[in-house]
Formats: C-alpha cells, sequence, structure tokens
C-alpha cells in the first residue's frame, strides 16, 4: 500500500458557532475510513473580532505564515461583525481571501431528495473571491454639505477571466458526475449563467460580462450551454425557477448577495457550505454567520461545516473523501431523524454530528 | 364646487411592453371619477433605445424641458437593453431620475387577501434614486496584466439622510392609514429596516448606516421601530419571513436587487408599482422591464403600471384618487377573474384593464 497522503489543516473557528461547528468538522477528517489512505494533523489558528479584541488584529500575522508555511487547506467558522463602528477592525475572511489569493468562493445549493422545503435546487454559485468592491478602497470627504464616501468597484480581465473559467470547469466537473450516476441530480446538461449589472455600469460590469463570454467560448467548454442575467432579475429568476440554474458565476458582491438567496431556498443558511480556492489550497467555510442568537447552546447546525470539509477536499484533489461525506451528509437530511432546530429539528450539533458520523 | 385641480402628465412608453402598459395608465387616470374634481392632460414624450436607435440619445433633451417645464408628473413603461455594448447608449430612466433629482424610489409589495402564492406580505422598499454606483463614474485601463476597470460607489450624508427620512415618513403614513382602516393589512405597526453592507464598506455604506440611524432618530420617529440588516442577510430573510418587514431603506444598487427579490415572493414582477419621486415631481414606472418574449402580444400584465399611475398621484398629493385605483386593482386580483397569463390566467391586458376600470 502506499504511504497515506498527510494534510495539514488549520483551524480557524472565529466566533460565535465558528466554535461549535469547526470542532465537528476536524472530527469528520478524523473519522474518515483508513481505506482512503489518507491521514489529518490539524493547527489551531486565531482569528475574529474576539482576537481582535485580545490582540488589536482581527487576522494576526502569525495565522496568516503559518497558513502559507504548513498547512494544505483550512477551515474557517465564522466572524462577528461589530455592532458599532469599530475603529481598525476589519474583517479577516475578507484579508484572508486576498492574502492567501484566494479567488474562487464556490457555494454549491441544493435540496436532497428527502428533504427539500419547495422546488428541487442543485445548482453552485462561483464567486469572484478578491476584488470588485471587496478592495475596500474608500475615503471619504468633508464638503459644505456633509460628508461624502466614496468606495472603488475594481473589475480586471484578469480576475474575471480565471473565475469564469473555473466556473466552466466546475460546470465539466458536475456533468462528469451526473454521467457517472444519472440518479444523482435531476440537471442534465452543463450550463454557465454569467451575472452581472453591465446596463448600468458598463464598463466594470461590462468587462466582467465580456470577458467571462470569452472565456467561455473555449473550446473545451463547447458543451457547456452559457447565459447571462442581469443581477435585479438574476434574484427574481432564482426565487421563482431555482432548478433552472446549474452554475452561476458572479463578480464579488453579487455572489455575496445570490448565495444568501439560495440559501433561503432550500431551507437554512445551515446547510450551505462554501470553499474558498487558490492555486493548490482551499479554505472551506460554512456560509453562515457567528449566530449571536444561538452562541454557546450546542444547537448550531454542522451540516454546513461538514459540507464545507467536502468541498475543501474536493479542491485538494481528494473526491473520494469528498463523496463519502457528501454521501453521509445526504443520508442524514433524507432520513430526517436527527435534524438541528434551523431546519424543525431538536437534534443538537453533537447528535447531528454523530449520525453523519456513523454513516460514514 | 371648487375648480377642477389640472395634472399634466408626461407620458414615455419606451420600449417593448412599455407601449402596452403606459396606455393603460392613461385610461384609467381618464376614467377616474369626476367626484375627485380632479382633470388631466397628457403629452406623450420619448425615450428608450428605439428613440436611441432613430436619433442618437435614448433621452432626447426635448423630453427633460418638457417634463420640467410643463408636467407636473410622468408615467414610464420600459426600456430595452441593448444585448451587446452600444456606444453612447446609456440608460434613459437613471439619467432622468439624476436630471429631474427624483432622489427617492419607492417600491410598495404587497400580497392581497385573495391572491398570494404563500406568505402574506406588505412592504416597501425605499430606495436612494440618485448615487451609489448609479453615478456611473466609470474608468478603464490597459495594463500589462489585461484591462482593469474601476466604478465608483458614491454616498453622501444628504440624500442618505434625505431617504431615510422619507422612509420614516412612509412608516408612519402607512401606519395612520391602518390605524384608520384596520381590516387593510395584517402590520400593526412601523417599523424600517436599514440595509447596507458596512461590514465591508465601512466608509460609504458605514456612512449610510450611520447617517439612517440619525435620521430616523427624530423625535417624530419615535413611534417607529428601527433596526437594520447586512444585505446579503436581508435578501435570506426577505426570501424566509417577508411577512416581518414594513419598510425597507437601502442605497440604490441594493434597493434594486432587493426589489425584484420582493417582486418574485408576491408571484409576478408584473404586480410591483414604483414611483420615482422628488421635491413636487414623480414618475410613475412599472418595476418590470420591457419583457421582448412577450412583446406585441398584448398580454403584458398591466397592474403593475396601474399602481404606479396611483403611487404617482399619492405624491402629488391625490391619495384619495390614488385610494380608489388601489381598491379596484385588489378587487381585481381578488376575484382573480380576469388575471394576466404571468399570473397564471389568460386575460389579455386590456381585459385585465377594463375590469379594472369598471371597478373604479
Ligand atoms: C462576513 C462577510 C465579510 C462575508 C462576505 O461578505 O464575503 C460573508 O457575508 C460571506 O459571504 O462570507
Ligand atoms: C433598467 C435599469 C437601469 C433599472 C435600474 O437598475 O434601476 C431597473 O432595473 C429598475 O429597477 O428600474
Amino acid at each position: 500500500m502506499a504511504a497515506a497522503r498527510t494534510l495539514r489543516i488549520g483551524l480557524i473557528p472565529g466566533d460565535g458557532i465558528g466554535r461549535e461547528v469547526i470542532p465537528a468538522g476536524r472530527r469528520v477528517l478524523e473519522a474518515l475510513p483508513a481505506s482512503l489512505n489518507l491521514k489529518f494533523s490539524f493547527v489551531d489558528l486565531d482569528a475574529g473580532f474576539e482576537t481582535f479584541k485580545r490582540t488589536g488584529s482581527a487576522l494576526p500575522d502569525k495565522t496568516v505564515e503559518i497558513l502559507k508555511k504548513e498547512c494544505d487547506g483550512a477551515l474557517f467558522g465564522a466572524v462577528s461583525s461589530p455592532s458599532t463602528k469599530v475603529a481598525g477592525y476589519s474583517s479577516p475572511i475578507v484579508a484572508l481571501r486576498k492574502k492567501l489569493d484566494l479567488y474562487a468562493n464556490v457555494r454549491p445549493v441544493k435540496t436532497t431528495a428527502g428533504h427539500s422545503t419547495g422546488k428541487p435546487i442543485d445548482m453552485v454559485i462561483v464567486r469572484e473571491n478578491t476584488e470588485d468592491l471587496y478592495v475596500k478602497e474608500e475615503r471619504t470627504e468633508e464638503t459644505p454639505n456633509g460628508k461624502v464616501a466614496e468606495a472603488i468597484k475594481r473589475i480586471s480581465e484578469k480576475a474575471s477571466s480565471r473565475i469564469s473559467t473555473i466556473a466552466g470547469e466546475i460546470a465539466l466537473r458536475r456533468q462528469k458526475i451526473r454521467d457517472v450516476a444519472p440518479g444523482s441530480s435531476f440537471r442534465t446538461s452543463p450550463m454557465v449563467t454569467i451575472t452581472h449589472k453591465s446596463n448600468v455600469l458598463s464598463q466594470t460590469d461590462g468587462l466582467f460580462r465580456e470577458t467571462a463570454r470569452k472565456a467561455l467560448a473555449a473550446e473545451r467548454f463547447s458543451s457547456v450551454e452559457v447565459e447571462e442575467q442581469i443581477v435585479d432579475s438574476m434574484v427574481y429568476k432564482l426565487f421563482r425557477q431555482p432548478e433552472y440554474y446549474d452554475v452561476i458565476v458572479a463578480p464579488n458582491l453579487y455572489g455575496d448577495i445570490l448565495s444568501d438567496g439560495a440559501a433561503a431556498l432550500v431551507g437554512s443558511l445551515g446547510l450551505v457550505p462554501s470553499a474558498n480556492v487558490g492555486d493548490g489550497f482551499a479554505i472551506g467555510e460554512p456560509c453562515h454567520g457567528s449566530a449571536p442568537d444561538i452562541e454557546g447552546k450546542g444547537i448550531a447546525n454542522p451540516i454546513a461545516t461538514l459540507r464545507s470539509v467536502a468541498l475543501m477536499l474536493e479542491f485538494l484533489g481528494e473526491e473520494q473523501a469528498a463523496a463519502k461525506i457528501y454521501t453521509a451528509v445526504d443520508a442524514n437530511l433524507d432520513e430526517a431523524r436527527f435534524l438541528s432546530p434551523d431546519l424543525g429539528g431538536k437534534a443538537t450539533t453533537q447528535q447531528v454530528l454523530d449520525d453523519v458520523l456513523k454513516r460514514l
């Protein structure tokens, strides 16, 4: 037998329920069957608003350094946003995405056969993760009429092309899985929908649109249908016809908004994973926030984190291990015996986790 | 009897189904009962992509001039967006909002007692209408790594304060109507939800948030509950809990997106009106687009336009006339005998209009 591959994973629980779900993510990695020939080592890392209050930095240099030098991937929980402006504080996950050049934020949203609140959904939102308004270049001026603040929205050909290519590749990969396991989805062909607002932002979103069109016109994407949707219509159609969509590619901010919208359609943000993906590195991150209302109660839904673990593994090339976790999670949802309160159940984080582990 | 008030209304059908619904808007004004002591005169005005193709300008100076000099209000249909970039073309409605300083875009979204596809909804989105990314200040640079485009997002204290004050006033006005007619809504108290993304955009959206908080803390809004929601969560909650919301105030782009999201919840964009409101001037505008797929078939839903007419009248101080139209429209929907295809019915634009006119 070949030597086991060992992956070193940084664990960044962050704030609030991040501290309750990230340990569940670690557990599922530890519980993967030995037959996969995969080993994991872990390193605990700091980031978040609590870290900021303690150290004056929401993302200590050491965290970034260890991720860069030692780790193959990481899991990020959630961070609290201060309820009023706090000088010097800025979101560590946004900074992390930039510092590690994690240029794609991949957010699959799907219903399972047995667990659905409405229409069947099986889509993935591929969100550009480094630019747009997230460059956070802002300034404020005092004028005779009061303050005026400006922010830069930056869209580059390079980032738009890169993210669109990834979207195309994800569409192809999803189709390959469907071809192998035709029962695994109600979808039958690959499609990428380009989202933008080029009717108002002709240069920035126009560049995104044009570049995406060009990238997706490449020969290897010839089997992928390509269409586009203006962002406001996209939200409308997402809600009216979610079953229509396969892969949605969008600039950073629209991707942020669309993924929350899609999450609402499957019943809970507690189900939706994401991966922040760069070349050879991936951070799994549940889409939900730090949820101060349920913090400390032990009832946070760990599913989004477990799926984020699987997604991270996928992008680290461990598709078999990922598939194991997806299947176990889907079975938990389909049986619907151990569901957390956000899904109308009564199970604790631990009980949901145990039920998934038992199915691995 | 006092002399009748005469209002001069500019009619700007624009493109596509705009040309089918704006005539319906005119008809409902002409059909208002004489007892209201209101008269109307009309002037046909050009704007839109067709106008651009014909004249080289999507918004001829003459249209703006006549609106400014002669008119009390206007109705705007819809404009087509060219499917590829067209040099020199830019959206006439965005320009109109700025040129006439129509600083508030008011978009009520509600279900009627009898016509609802899900949860009861009675909210209004109050969208800032002059700045944010809609200032359209963009530039593109060629770099060694390809093109890089930038757009300015501008948020001013002045515009943020003005729009928040209007949101508060609308919340109070809605409550007054509910107090007089308690059966008219399931809502029982006024609330304003401030939407922003200040966790990323601390200066621009931070300024919006802070200014809105300040404006809504004014003594006369003491009965109005004020809360806030980050825009991605806002879309999530809008889909999950639409019945919770009363008045939502948002910067321009978020308001654009949220109003399409809310429209999806009531079953069709064809139901949702808007008014572009400035000091002493209002343009009614259905929220839907030019709908090239159904153009020329005579089946466009006129309801969004009829409600936009009512909304325009409200902001011109003619609340009684507005109420007449709202009541007739609600009765049409509740009876559900003459519904257009977007609502699952078979009625033509003309049949829906006739049914509403008969109830005036
Ligand atoms: C917390 C916040 C900065 C973040 C974002 O806007 O990207 C979050 O909403 C997300 O989607 O991961
Ligand atoms: C057509 C477009 C420029 C416009 C906007 O973005 O404001 C439309 O979507 C709207 O909501 O009125």
